[in-house]
């Protein structure tokens, strides 16, 4: 058992977190939000979603948000494209760094953008390769890799598929999510074992969210198994389409908690971190999801 | 690594949970809700409490809860009690298996009982002595063990000291206790392989707050160096008395959903868990405090 020395987590409440958010936030206060969160000490901090305004209405002004943002020197700004079209719109925007997506279940991929996951992985083709060409890095990720709302078991063959085609069609970095929250840390590792079998764990991250209870658990049985990057939304944010109520992606400050806690660097900040998050919590109305800065009181 | 096959489940939210909630509960509720826990398998369930109704008004009817309830066969229902006076009262109520607690930490037992932990000792030695020639069990409570909310940083040395002292004194089992929820799993983990070295670890448990929401986590760490006794209170009953609004008792329903998505039996019945996590939280009038319960609607 090897732990990481420093863990790089990649920020993702400006993008999967607000997303999910009914309360539409300013972009002005979006643009603070990604401003406050380079001010912790972040490294990599998801900005916004250069998708369909009609799917997304709370990130309808990705443009404007990335527009307007400091980008700090060594901090990547990762915006998530659905396609050719959304990857121009980006990179008109300034952006230099890129995610795509897809879900390691049929079902997933199905209900979600009408297309099988082969589809959807012919669909961000072109994307990879014309970043390949503009020198742009993307990064992936991969859903449902521990259950699907739909289908429920996700045969851990198709994660490893999906995951080990991203990474040789050229993204960097190949994010793997248990979108719906259900793992536990036995299958979060043996999945993440299997993976890394095809992907090199330098390669990998992982994304945990909440719903039950389980992200830190699973992440650290992850990290446990050599994972050094990992997913995580300030405050908790993002909830969970499939379950009125309850938590969204792990909130940032509990993994870092935890982290500095173990030993495991960060660079982040976790007091300007907490401050952020309940500026965040208070501007959508609502308690923050992150028990560490409840406790703070 | 070895993870245990099976863990036993203290369930501690009738005692440990209830003494920390505002909302009084009348005495048949506890005694339903003590009855519904052992229907759903749970094998061990602190009862109630035979301190002062002076310091834990919520527990001022133990006596009355003890004799009502419907005690299954194989089912253990300690109680906490302070003194020999609280033992033979507890015992006069028909208790079987009686729990002794002092702390890790000094300033924290002189602050709660006004008591060095050498004192705090001395006065259970009798219990311990009484309950030994009656046959009854004891099981031991050794709190702080990560940290203290008055002197902060708990010497490891002094966590060593009183669990083996509590064992040495006849405790059948010693559950190490987490009171502030403040630790993460490298300390967990640290301090049970310390803990384990002086007391076999089969008489051990862990006693997790989610404060800080690490509770999971560090469970996971000690399942990892042996231990197959946790500690946990349906519903997440019992807030923290030092940080308003904080989360209070890891869930019993949040730690049998990892154990069994692990492969580690429990011998409990998660959806029974669940409905009774749900009824109680409606006596408390408050949201349930597990997030596989939330996560169910």
């Amino acid at each position: 058992m090897t732990l990481p020395a420093a863990v790089r987590i990649v920020e993702v409440g400006p993008r999967d977190g607000l997303q999910n958010e009914k309360t539409i936030i300013p972009a002005a206060a979006k643009i603070e939000l990604i401003d406050r969160l380079s001010a912790t000490g972040l490294r990599s901090i998801e900005a916004t979603s250069f998708v369909s305004p009609k799917w997304v209405p709370q990130l309808a002004d990705a443009a404007e948000v990335f527009a307007g943002i400091d980008r700090r020197a060594g901090v990547a700004y990762p915006v998530l494209v659905p396609n050719l079209q959304g990857y121009e719109r980006a990179l008109a925007a300034g952006a230099r760094e890129v995610a795509v997506f897809t879900a390691a279940s049929e079902a997933f991929n199905r209900r979600n953008i009408n297309a099988s996951i082969d589809e959807s992985i012919a669909r961000f083709e072109p994307v990879l390769e014309r970043a390949a060409s503009d020198g742009v890095r993307v990064r992936g990720y991969v859903s449902t890799v521990l259950g699907c709302p739909y289908q429920g078991e996700v045969p851990l063959a198709d994660v490893v598929r999906v995951a080990g085609r991203l990474h040789a069609l050229g993204c960097y970095e190949v994010s793997l999510g248990d979108t719906i929250g259900i793992g536990t840390p036995g299958k979060a590792r043996a999945m993440l074992r299997a993976v890394a079998a095809d992907v090199p764990m330098p390669a990998l991250a992982v994304h945990f969210h909440d719903t039950r209870g389980q992200a830190l658990a699973n992440i650290l049985a992850c990290l446990e198994e050599g994972v050094a990057v990992v997913d995580a939304a300030v405050s908790g944010t993002g909830g969970c389409p499939y379950a009125a109520g309850a938590s969204g992606n792990v909130a940032t400050e509990d993994v870092v908690y935890m982290l500095e806690g173990m030993g495991i660097a960060t660079g982040v900040d976790l007091a300007a971190l907490v401050e952020t998050g309940r500026w965040l919590a208070a501007l959508l109305g609502r308690s923050s999801g992150s028990k560490v800065t409840v406790a703070a009181g």
